[in-house]
């Protein structure tokens, strides 16, 4: 398996609705970093998923609840997750967020 | 297994010498984010490691050697490493790299 070099002018965004827009970036079968984009007030429902995942918060302010419980985070701050958990997001002021799961997700693509 | 908060304000940045400096963020057992800081001119020299990694550019220009193929990248790219493959990494514009290994690195800890 080679290493995969994405680079950002070649990155297409997906329009998911309600303000929350999705880029899959580099990936292999072990490993994906997505971004995804929120506009205030757009939310990911509550979900969980077996993979791993960590999300980096680029910009904007974000209150995340996971199982359960409410995290207000902003630009710096970082998540990780274990496998399973239950989690939402909502953007409290629009931003991105990098987002890494392991392994990759095969439904984002 | 919780999940892991971790906020900008607590890092504790690392200097490893040369114009590169280390930020271990969120991490549980299964993965770990790490930034990376680079001053122009600081290099990691070629190491490889079984853990599966991506990088992802914030910010300046970089470039890589993955598996002796030189790749320049700037903020907003992202690479995807397989496990095993020899890489090292010159800053060419100071900025740094968010880079996420799974599992997590016990020997930055």
């Amino acid at each position: 398996m080679e290493a995969k070099v994405v680079y950002r002018k070649d990155v297409q965004e997906k329009d998911l609705g309600g303000g929350v827009y999705r880029s899959v970036l580099a990936y292999n079968k072990d490993m994906m970093v997505v971004e995804m984009r929120l506009e205030k007030g757009g939310k990911v429902p509550e979900h969980s998923h077996p993979h791993v995942q960590s999300s980096c918060v680029r910009s904007g302010r974000f209150c995340f609840t996971i199982a359960g419980e409410p995290v207000e985070v902003a630009e710096g701050d970082t998540i990780a997750f274990p496998s399973g958990v239950k989690h939402s997001v909502e953007c409290l002021e629009s931003g991105a967020l990098t987002e890494i799961f392991a392994p990759m997700r095969e439904d984002f693509i």
